[in-house]
């Protein structure tokens, strides 16, 4: 009966949990850089999306690229070899640069006559820089914090609850961090204490950005009640894999503000941004006791135990010293039996 | 064999749905407000994100506080005393106000010598009004219509299905309204009804915000065929919880528009929008006679019989009054042996 | 024990699946079109959300309605009847236009005394064109590539993978193109192979639209080793369904980009665009092998076989020919037994 202690086989399984996240960001951070200046950040502009997703981005660092217009520029050097030219007829006039900015206008823009240069495109000029952060802008980031507000059912049982627990202390929810000792189940997480408890260092990460899980795990025996079914949170690096890290660590990707100026002509600022991005994973089963796969259980347990005085018998006939002794017990019987019949058929 | 039969023990049974949804909302709403004046609006600007997610905001309400420029002005007044100050040494210059909007210029303002004030504060000036609304300002939202596309496969056994159903009349997903009875599988939803649906009343819901999740549900038992593997409809509110309402309730965030003046100046117009956000959440398994459950179940069945005569002897031997008559019976045949192997002896 | 060799009755299985997805387009696109004029398409306008989300569309057609503005003019024409007039009193004022684009002033506007017309609406104006694009305008998307993160986990297993295969040579995953064949395990996907793997044609799916989804299947068994455990990638189309295509196919939304002119007036531009919305979908178990569902299955399977020798015996003796011998033989001792046990009766 094994299988039915350990493996809780008396409980009907519910692991198709449903659940809704919303989440909600609060904090403020500034920056002070040569193309923009001197800026307040708020949530509404380093959430992105700003609707409160279960999967949201954190801006931690950012290129402002102002004002491109579309035009003629020179294509923005690369470590591909894509764009670049010596003479003009590199560039084939209508052309994409591959993985590059624009098309082709059919000119190779160098510096002077021996160096090698970039071909000319047509696109958003002036190019982006190609330059990478070497800290984070956005350092008080780190003192961000989200609400995660979770809802769940396990349909089977019709039962729901949510991660935000009962509370009479309207300020709690205002005040409490996460703490997998002191407030197991505050709802609200600082960044940085994210990082951490997922084994990285913040203004590392932040630096050229990454992708953070947040794992609210329901494990729920609904024979001990409601109060006893309750989230625990882990946290993991979801980009830091087992293959290269050059290459798959890190996360960014631009957006990009249209403007219009008095003559009506678009122009553009251009934003990457680099940053966490924070993906909210909920996964859960409840028990609660049924007894058709306690039946199925200790029906095969039996099937088993049965087996096994099976297996004993061969191990005492076949396999032990002395076998005699109890093959005459056990056929004894049965020996009987065989000498009358032969005896009842010589009568008659 | 009470297990094969109520449980369908029979079927393999693929739970690992495999699901894609697209929305589409509709209609038109118009609000007149002092800082916005008279606007009309249509889905791509009252839906968030705008491109047919399962996860939607439909927004009901909002604040707009136009003309923000990065500058200087006094911290809002919130409950909490972050950013209050009685005289200058209160705002420390440079340091954040906590859950506030920019970064301390070192000055207090007050209305005279006497009151109290807020901190100066260097961010997105003027800073947005502390107020909450009284009623939704898009009233006409709870007859918009969500049109909900969704696709299922079930891998296991190839079997793939849409909620949209066959149908000759063109005409009829432009005018079906979702109707538990009267129309179960049309796939278009007046906001409305689905609110009521879920016990809530639209209005109420559309003044602060909410969330409701709509389940579609697959059964699907395949042995019975295509036609009779279709979807249902539920609905739920999601953000109603067993825990204190009070927090747990409403649903808003803040976005933001941003343009530029003829010199070049950044300034921006900031949204806190209230709504509704719609979970779209598909679930579903699906059945299909296989031998192997059959086998198993039955196994357990029979193992589980088999069990049960050996507990009716122990019952009859050892547990109920007249046992020795039971007991004569059953070993009659075996006592009887006896007595002539040990006769036989005798003889010998 | 079929069961346990077939169905790996030996394995513990673990279907909760982990996973995590990020998505970066690459490519460049041209358009040149009346409204818009000669335009450079980049990732950052033709990928919504730019996020890199594991659902992106990609813009393969747009419609620009140009500037804007809140004002009134004349609904425009479609085939519902909506907003349709022949006299002023047809268009009540103050009244919206169903899945129109305004409220009604209350005038109903005609090319001349005896056509119809319809009703003027104040709201976005002039209204969007009522015309569907012939081909797609971003032919070059089909060149775009996706490169695709996906990162996994099984909880049960403590198992944790990536699709990015380690890998010396940094510049692979620069180069590299998905091919089932002779790059399997290539984690980036050309736009028009995904198509053609799904069995569209890109150019026909790009001109109205359409949604993609793509696959990634993780089937581990565990006691083989990491390295065969690998995703394995398919392509379906997700709208075209056994109902009406002409329904069903198709995706296209509207958004649109907010300006402000010096006098501080909004207008705005309306982007209506067609594109292919591409959903990537993971799924997987692992399997390790335990002891419990072994003694499980085998139980099962010993029941079984119990019970065949006693279906046998049913068969033998009741429905074969020459029953008597096989009985005969099956009972003889038993029919002896009962003989004795007369015999003794008579004695005493």
């Amino acid at each position: 009966m094994a299988v039915v202690k350990i493996k809780q086989g008396y409980q009907e399984i519910d692991d198709a949990i449903q659940s809704s996240v919303i989440t909600k960001v609060k904090g403020t951070a500034v920056t002070n850089t040569s193309e923009s200046g001197l800026l307040v950040w708020g949530p509404e502009e380093y959430v992105i999306p700003p609707q409160g997703e279960d999967v949201l981005f954190v801006v931690t660092s950012f290129l402002e690229t102002p004002n491109q217009k579309m035009g003629y520029c020179a294509e923005v050097r690369t470590f591909l070899l894509n764009g670049h030219c010596s003479v003009d007829e590199d560039c084939k006039k209508g052309k994409m640069v591959e993985s590059g900015h624009g098309v082709m206008s059919g000119k190779c823009i160098r510096n002077n006559e021996k160096s090698n240069g970039t071909c000319e495109i047509f696109g958003w000029c002036p190019t982006e820089k190609n330059i990478k952060p070497q800290k984070p802008l956005l350092k008080n980031a780190e003192n961000f914090t989200i609400y995660i507000k979770n809802f769940i059912q396990f349909p089977k049982f019709s039962f729901s609850k949510s991660n935000i627990l009962k509370t009479t202390d309207q300020s709690y929810l205002k005040k409490c961090r996460y703490d997998e000792k002191q407030y197991p189940y505050c709802p609200i997480f600082r960044l940085g204490d994210i990082t951490r408890r997922a084994g990285c260092n913040f203004q590392d990460m932040a630096t050229l950005g990454g992708a953070i899980g947040i794992v609210i795990q329901w494990d729920c025996d609904l024979d001990k009640g409601t109060s006893h079914c309750n989230p625990e949170y882990q946290f993991t690096r979801l980009d830091a894999t087992v293959s290269n890290k050059s290459i798959a660590t890190g996360f960014n990707f631009r957006h990009a503000r249209y403007f219009k100026n008095a003559a009506g002509e678009s122009y553009r600022s251009l934003y990457k941004v680099y940053g966490i991005r924070f993906h909210i994973l909920v996964y859960g089963k409840a028990g609660k006791f049924a007894i058709v796969p306690l039946v199925v259980n200790i029906g095969s347990g039996l099937a088993v135990m049965g087996a096994g005085t099976f297996f004993c018998d061969i191990v005492l006939l076949y396999l032990t010293t002395g076998k005699k002794s109890y093959k005459d017990q056990k056929f004894e019987v049965l020996k009987y039996e065989k000498q009358h019949t032969s005896t009842d058929v010589d009568i008659s």
